[in-house]
């Protein structure tokens, strides 16, 4: 069957038996070729009949299909004509992991941050009826996202106008975590309730029947009915919003999911309808394990074992259970994470210390601000965030945190490049927006070792914000150093010597940095190089006697050039009235880097060994420009 | 009596008869006070009840009070020490607008932005909880702010955790402007509804009569009666997050105040207390008008005649009429504000567009996603947002906007120093963090005329997305061009010829520029002046030519220094390999400038014509390092 279908409109000419028959031969592509290249396969696995659905009923690219966070859009690539490029899934060049406009003009919405999806279903609602069209719009969003603070302002805002759009709520009761809060226990509630349905219609009977209870009631029944409505709806909290809210429906149903889409196109509003999935469906490890398999490595089919990187342990594993070492004694400490647990390290911590762990679930800014509190009551909150997440909090750092010049530890994982998620999720911002607010301290490691000591450092600096941004991959492999010992704030390192040039690297790029000077030995060069492992403040001291020696500099980071270390050096010189200097600085070129290896990004821009010598070499003939 | 109370010991010996007479003398204090100083009149007078209350009953600052925004804590400074200073209110060195810590040990948590409240809550529940402390904890946020997604956020973690709180929900329909969405609508409803209390009883009445009815639907009825929680309570929408609803109470009256209070902190966990209050209370002229009267100029309490500021129109105000003289010539044009469609200039352009007009509320990550799906759509959003709430969507700004290089404008106001409000509103940062963003364009107007050609300019630009920022001042006064023209994209304007020396200014800079030149011309130094008004891309051109020509730089920005304007010059330079120049970056240092006036802001900091002169005579002896 699936062989047949390329394009939605092969899909209208099946039946629906037929399109049952699909989506098994839709989840048997989708484990087999994911056996191989990784992704996203439980979140898809999830939406196979739901997708399915969409796109036998409603006319893409007219209605528009807006996938939140877009990593549950394989189906759908599938269904638009790219199932044979699946085997360059996530890889340099090849298919996206996401939704991508420039895959498809069946890709209307691009993401890969969470909750955006009914902002863009809005916006695209408000186009439709000034422009007097009437195309469908019909958002996916997971119960996960759903209680991100965009989604909600979204929803404030699309109920108060009663916009025509579906609001597809993909309830598996995960995000990529099992999920928290509030509005995640309601929707339990309602899942759990298999008696609800019975209990409508019994309040109907009920109702039916108050005239007959005698004349006073009978007359005050008709209000009473209005206030009804609380228990003739389910999902009242949705109803209050200004939704018509349908369900909760088997999302692995086809038969029933294209009756309630029917049924929901026919409302004139907003309607959520409350679809229940299950991720990781039709694949067993996956299914028992949907957290595991929420991103998945490559995998044998059979025993669904994943293949594991091997080498030194991950930055990321380092961070965790370096912070346990710290939080066994230092009661002060408590881990933060926007449901990121088990992706920042601290599955671990949190079996360790579950009062001192919180999951606050998708919801940066909440969990900045909350650890800005926290850290006014005199304990020590690490927040553990991917540099690119963080990016969502941006305000709370300033405003909360940094203005009022409170002590939380920020742990951002995930900065520099991150590989196959691409240009969503790199965490190269960060240097550029964190090192431009006052009172932040920003640390990055040179390798693992130095992760725990600067955890140390971050752990017992209570003068401010203090941050340690660390890379999406393994350590060196270096000799780990029993105790811990804070590093002097402001303070670099030199970790080779050399004369009349040194670089400045920041963090990985130290390594690359030794590389590229000792390619340049043979030329008779000797390139000094220097773990800046300050971002901010800056080791004015060395800088001072790197100008004294009127060396060649170079800089490097992973991050944005523009505004970035590089720049802080350029900018110490200038305030210090220095000229004269040669300095290169290198990092992130201004454009949004695409998915493929971390090796093959770092490539793509030019942070080599091989082209830092290049550049060195290039240095020597001097544009110098005297006055 | 007002005489007699200086600190929340003094109010605790007041019988509440008492308290009412001072309530009435506060409210007088207010009105006198704030006719010199200006300040947050209408919310103040709205919460003189609420506050006594809370220092009535409660002991901070052992008992945390949490004052969302903190423009409403006027009464809380008048309560805890600070009656002596109001003189000083919002003025240079003077008492703070907003909670400031430095101030008083009652102060325990600052703000300027809204929604942040429900999250230190929480923050300082958990800390509370963890170190086994009784303290309690009561946060004041209006209706408006409650909308704000992190608000919303927090809601969700408090309401899951049961945290022992009171969150006073401070209901004056109001957030500056009048409220939006569908959590609004639904206050509305609860408020409105006076039936509601009967209804309930009805209901109640009927529930006991259900037995009788007959047997069958008698064994249902126990279970049935559960979901009759939604309607036996109101607030159903809170209930449902997990809060205790307690209200809607009338927030001018004192005893029944200290009633709910006393039972809202009988409940052992998170109360919401929906307290309605009226914006300016005991102010005729406030309470006619209270979104004119949300923050004051000095004003004749007899005629409620606020003293305008004289002299050329604000940039806010031609950035206003401006917009309406393009929609009326594009029809794409739409306005998208997070609720400040007053502040932003843009009354006339909703009375004239009503359709084109967007107000979402407080929810600035919404508005600019929205944005974003708009301009995919064909249309041409301009979000007029302050620079520092525009903080609050940076991601939305790099995931959704320039990532997806979507055709969105920004009318960026309050760009620079913004005077009284201080430091959690200075426009600062966003040059820094706007301008490492791949695909943004930037500008800024040296004068309002200007930002009227720059307003074309971004209308006409459908290459990605395009910002213009200006202060949050008045305009120079300059003749306005008839006709508008787009600005070539990283062009700059050569104001004043000079030779030697070239100050690089952006936008009201330019003004000062131009005057520290005149003031180095009886020295016979010669200053050219450039209007670098494209602040990102830069004038490649212009920087080269004067690289050859080798004069001495000087940048000028009312921005972070960290991360500018100026850095991009340096940038650019040894990104050219272009050494030895002298360059002079001066901007906005590494710490918060708090309130006062913007002339005595600038002074601070060396953003003046004398400062700046003698920055250039300093340049003289060159400190150069020759390698």
């Amino acid at each position: 069957m699936l062989e047949l279908v390329n394009q939605p409109e092969d899909l209208k000419r099946l039946s629906v038996a037929e399109l049952e028959i699909l989506a098994d031969e839709i989840r048997q592509f989708l484990i087999e070729k994911l056996s191989v290249t990784g992704g996203h396969l439980a979140p898809n696995l999830g939406v196979v009949e739901l997708t399915l659905a969409m796109h036998y009923l409603f006319d893409s690219p007219k209605d528009k299909f807006i996938y939140d966070v877009g990593h549950q859009s394989y189906v759908h690539k599938i269904l638009t004509g790219r199932k044979d490029q699946f085997h360059t899934l996530r890889k340099y060049k090849g298919l996206c992991g996401f939704v991508k406009k420039s895959e498809s003009e069946h890709d209307v919405w691009e993401a890969g941050h969470s909750s955006t999806s009914l902002s863009a279903a809005m916006g695209m609602a408000v186009a439709r009826d000034l422009k007097g069209e009437d195309n469908k719009i019909i958002a996916v969003i997971g119960d996960g996202a759903m209680t991100g603070g965009m989604a909600l302002e979204a929803m404030n805002h699309i109920g108060h106008e009663k916009k025509r759009m579906i609001v597809v709520l993909n309830d598996n009761e995960m995000s990529i975590a099992p999920n928290v809060g509030a509005i995640h226990n309601y929707l339990s509630r309602i899942r759990s309730d298999k008696h609800y349905k019975k209990a409508k219609e019994e309040v109907e009977n009920i109702l039916k029947k108050i005239p007959a209870i005698g004349d006073s009631l009978a007359k005050k029944a008709e209000k009473i009915k209005d206030s009804f409505k609380y228990l003739l709806v389910n999902g009242v909290l949705f109803e209050e919003l200004g939704f018509t809210y349908m369900g909760p429906i088997d999302g692995h149903n086809l038969p029933l999911l294209l009756d309630s889409f029917q049924q929901a196109d026919k409302v004139d509003g907003p309607v959520l309808l409350h679809v229940v999935t299950i991720k990781g469906k039709g694949y067993k490890p996956a299914e028992a394990n949907s957290q595991a398999w929420h991103g998945a490595s490559p995998y044998k089919i059979e025993s669904g074992q994943m293949l594991k990187s091997v080498g030194p342990p991950m930055y990321t594993e380092v961070f965790g259970s370096t912070l346990i070492e710290l939080a066994e004694q230092d009661s002060r400490i408590i881990a933060v994470t926007p449901a990121m647990s088990a992706g920042s390290g601290l599955l671990k911590f949190a079996e360790r210390f579950p009062n001192r762990m919180i999951d606050v679930g998708i919801a940066e800014q909440h969990a900045a601000t909350l650890c800005g509190a926290l850290a006014g009551e005199g304990m020590k909150p690490v927040f553990a965030v991917y540099s690119t997440f963080l990016q969502r909090a941006y305000d709370q750092v300033v405003h909360d945190i940094c203005r009022q010049n409170l002590n939380v530890a920020f742990a951002i994982d995930r900065a520099g490049f991150v590989g196959p998620d691409g240009e969503t999720h790199q965490g190269v911002y960060d240097i550029a927006y964190l090192r431009s607010i006052p009172n932040m301290v920003l640390m990055m490691p040179k390798d693992e070792n130095e992760l725990r000591h600067m955890l140390k450092t971050a752990i017992e600096y209570n003068e401010g914000p203090i941050a340690v941004r660390y890379p999406r991959i393994n350590g060196l492999g270096v000799a780990m150093d029993e105790q811990m010992k804070p590093i002097p704030i402001g303070t670099w390192e030199v970790v080779r010597e050399g004369a009349g040039y040194a670089i400045l690297a920041v963090g990985p790029m130290v390594q690359l940095a030794e590389q590229a000077a000792e390619l340049l030995k043979p030329q008779g060069m000797n390139v000094r190089v220097i773990n800046a492992r300050f971002i901010k403040p800056l080791d004015e001291a060395m800088l001072l006697q790197l100008a004294k020696e009127r060396v060649n500099l170079i800089t490097m980071e992973e991050g944005a050039a523009m505004g970035g270390f590089g720049s802080a050096v350029l900018e110490f010189y200038a305030n210090k009235g220095i000229y004269g200097m040669q300095i290169k600085p290198i990092g992130v070129p201004d454009y949004f880097v695409e998915h493929g290896s971390i090796a093959e990004q770092r490539t793509e821009v030019g942070l080599t060994p091989e082209n830092i010598a290049l550049q060195i070499q290039a240095m020597l003939p001097r544009k110098k420009v005297r006055a």
